[in-house]
């Protein structure tokens, strides 16, 4: 069988490894406190059972999966069930509570591992022929639904994974650009840069199982992107299967150049894509040179609005931080009880004398507001752009708490969606919306979705919990990023949805975008038309249907579109 | 009648403004050199008379004309020919030569100018209704041929000039985004910002006569895009207007957000389109507060490849210049000869001191390259960003030589098109191209756009001249700006035309795109598919088809299209 690797058919990440808090005394408490769940009698639900899941037999015709096998090789075309149930679903909560809920509504007939584009083309060719749905499958990380076929999609459905193409093909250490196959994970295609002293910068929350393929056709963000750019910036070329005409193959290729003014941009029809435009086989980024120093500096702010004002006076300044990063203080007090115990000097610290200083800046410990501000470059640039933060941080009203809070943020950032799993086996489901905003809208947007949670709340009776962070500053605005949490009854898809929608709605009712890194796939879908306007759908809908006439290409995300010809 | 100022009809700029060289000793004998012309014998043409035009008449039904009346006011719909001639063209080397020599193919046949956003949807949806053609008009800078009706267009040609549409409407002072409608000239909205503290940090060559929509809708780049970011990153926001439906209206709406992760960039669609999919109506963009301090820094190199090699070092570098700018040799003795003749110890200075301190360097004077590094920001930065480049350049054997330069260089950045005019005058043809490509392939795109230059002038028989400059730098890559001129014989056009296509058909032999700034129209299609290759084309096409089935809206621009319809 094919040697891709892919994280666990009902949870995140690999097997073995999954969060625990025995060595995290605040933790139980905390959750306690913010959605009633006592962890010490609440019963961990057992793990899924995999030959108990109810899953339709393929409805792939043995003449097309043979018609495969003779592309990619026997080895390399699946319709066996675990095969099958991996490619079905992302790992948004919607999709961790159907998998554990044997709710699989409709599921990939056939997988097929491509060696390369010259294979891609050949399966696109086929699917085309065979008038079957092609979805384009990287790390199956997507957290908005772009990977699930239509629950009453009647034609065949294949999952096309990238996991073999995943290469860094060719460094041009003059241009720093490096080519690179679209399976390549993060990890893997980091490793590769490394070795020769290269970096790509781009390090989303999915990071190690997500691909750069996968962000390229969501618009993916990364931690540094303040430095590095969002995916759009980093991603310079292309090179996408479509299907081949009588005269020419169907790869179209978007050279990388640094920027052109030839028409609308391709390139940014590409991004974002989510598979409706074509298969994503390479992509040509930018890299960067390691840095000489990096850095991640922690601040305290004594409350949101002064942590909020101080990243939009950076932003403004003359100083370049690689992130920005400053949490509401709920999500404050959540990473103080994700901490470890702290033990001698660091307890006394942290527990001791910080709050006194703060205590007698006259700040209100329930408001403070923890921040992370890094910094890249040359020694003498780290400390100039510290210098000009610090003075900004000061003139808020904050406080520099140097590098320790930041190496364990480091250390941690990839570990969060393991805790979502852990809740939901403890009965709470939890889950992330993000957002983006002019910074005049942030304060505003911020309370409208709290508000907007806490009545969706009440509308399901549940105890919930929101917290936020902003977590990528642009010269006009910012990313805020919010996690939700509650105890599940009897409905957790439903009850997930009240509370969803109302965050999403108060997205758009306060000037915000739907979507700031995550996509929009099913799960975004209902709000685009409130986002980009109905004749902004209608132009997106028309370059959909006149490039896919068959809707044979990922249908139905991102702009609800039947499967229409584009003369019906 | 309507207060909308235009361009002289025959060629660049305002009545009574030109370029003369009676205070430039250097300018004559260096083109005689250049071009084999002798300004002192050679005979300059009179002044076009615009009453011996041959222009048809206009072709707009009168129950049209007055129905469009009816929408914007008698005042604001113009068949005069004057209006109809200005609206034509744009100022393009074949635009100059066609309208000196009375060569009308197809002029347009009414021009409107509304007063607001209701109005050009009422405009746009009477020019579907009467299947017109309808053609957006900014400043009709445009070089790329994106203004004219099509020679063989049979239906109504509309212009539609958004000259009245003109405002700064608002500035959201948080955020650093302005409101402005697509019409407002450079130096209009420039105004309108300043005088709030502002600055769109947005200044291509045309300024002065372009207008935010028209940059928008090509792509345009500035002088100081290296810190403000291209036309792309500028514009946030966007209204267009599209046909109307019967459910609602047809205006699309793109909101101020900093970044999404929306499906396909439908903002990356609008930007760049020509006018092909609606007409913008205003731009949100992003606006600056005008820097503490600005500093544009001259600095010299032994060679061309030792300026490129350090604009590539400091890309890469910690330092962030607002302009980074370097010129061939030719272009830097173009320079010196189109100053004004120095006294005292400026002569001294530039004309002994100088050169001596170069040739004790070991350098060829024939070799040197003159480079304009701009800073801004506190003084702080200026100055540590100085020391960083600084250091750059003198590792790669420049020189600095202060801020006199720059000085210059700022007072007449905008003046170069009316030289063109003065050329044409004499009869010598100059014009630009531009290109972009990574670091690795910018050398040898050099070499190969000469050279192919060089072949295309024997081939006319021609003494001919190219030079060129580094115009902005990015983190992978460059923009090359070629001016190019030669003494034209009997067939302008098609000696132009051998010229032209050879430096563009160099561009894309290697690895450069057809246009970093200057856009497509008509001028640059015959490359776009070896640009964006044949599949790119294909989903710009149906993108084109499927929004725009009627092909109203300025068709045949960007890519070849016919009047087609989706289902043809």
């Amino acid at each position: 069988m094919t040697a891709v690797e892919h994280m666990k058919w009902w949870g995140w990440g690999v097997e073995g490894v999954g969060f625990h808090h025995e060595d995290k005394p605040a933790f139980a408490p905390f959750v306690l406190n913010a959605v009633g769940l006592d962890l010490s009698t609440a019963t961990r639900a057992e793990q899924p059972v995999f030959d108990e899941l109810n899953l339709a037999p393929s409805a792939a015709r043995a003449e097309f999966t043979a018609a495969l096998a003779g592309i990619v090789g026997e080895d390399h075309v699946s319709t066996d069930d675990m095969d099958r149930v991996v490619h079905t679903y992302g790992k948004s909560l919607r999709d961790l509570v159907r998998i554990r809920s044997n709710l699989i509504a409709r599921a990939v007939d056939v997988v097929v591992y491509p060696a390369d584009e010259a294979e891609v083309q050949k399966v696109v060719d086929a699917a085309v022929a065979e008038d079957a749905v092609l979805i384009p499958f990287g790390g199956g990380s997507n957290i908005a639904g772009s990977l699930e076929p239509h629950a009453d999609e009647t034609r065949t459905v294949v999952s096309l994974d990238m996991g073999r193409m995943n290469r860094v093909l060719d460094i041009d250490v003059e241009s720093g650009l490096a080519r690179i196959g679209a399976g390549a994970l993060g990890p893997h295609l980091e490793e590769q840069l490394a070795a020769e002293g290269w970096t790509i910068g781009h390090f989303p929350d999915s990071f190690t199982h997500s691909t750069i393929g996968g962000w390229a056709a969501t618009r993916s963000s990364g931690m540094q992107s303040d430095k590095y750019g969002d995916i759009a910036q980093i991603v310079r070329g292309l090179r996408v299967v479509r299907p081949s005409h009588d005269d020419r193959d169907g790869v179209l290729v978007i050279p990388a150049i640094p920027s052109a003014s030839t028409g609308p941009s391709v390139r940014e029809m590409i991004v974002g894509s989510e598979g409706r435009l074509g298969v994503i086989t390479e992509v040509t980024a930018q890299v960067h040179r390691v840095a000489e120093v990096r850095e991640i500096q922690a601040y305290f702010f004594p409350n949101w609005s002064a942590g909020l004002a101080a990243m939009q006076a950076i932003s403004e300044s003359d100083a370049s931080p690689i992130i920005t990063r400053v949490s509401d203080s709920r999500e404050t007090g959540f990473s103080m009880a994700t901490s470890k115990e702290r033990h001698g000097i660091d307890a006394l610290l942290a527990e001791r004398v910080l709050p006194t200083l703060m205590r007698r800046k006259g700040w209100n410990l329930e408001d403070i507001c923890l921040s992370f501000i890094g910094f890249e470059g040359g020694a003498d640039h780290v400390k100039r752009q510290k210098k000009l933060v610090g003075a900004i941080v000061k003139a808020h009203g904050g406080m520099g708490v140097g590098t320790g809070p930041g190496v364990l943020y480091d250390q941690k950032k990839f570990d969060t969606p393991y805790l979502r799993d852990f809740l939901l086996d403890m009965g709470a489901a939890g889950d992330v919306s993000e957002t983006a905003a002019p910074w005049s809208k942030l304060a505003g947007l911020y309370d409208g979705v709290v508000t907007a949670a806490n009545r969706a709340y009440d509308e399901i009776g549940a105890k919930g919990w929101i917290m936020c962070h902003l977590s990528h500053s642009y010269h006009s605005g910012a990313c805020l990023y919010f996690t939700f949490a509650f105890v599940f009854g009897d409905d957790p898809i439903g009850e997930y949805d009240v509370v969803k929608s109302a965050i999403q709605q108060a997205f758009v009712d306060n000037g915000g975008t739907i979507s700031h890194h995550h996509g929009v796939g099913l799960e975004h879908s209902p709000w685009i038309e409130q986002d980009i306007s109905a004749e902004g759908v209608a132009v997106m809908r028309g370059l959909f249907q006149a490039v896919d006439p068959g809707a044979n290409f990922n249908p139905g995300k991102v702009v609800p579109v039947d499967r229409v010809r584009v003369d019906g």
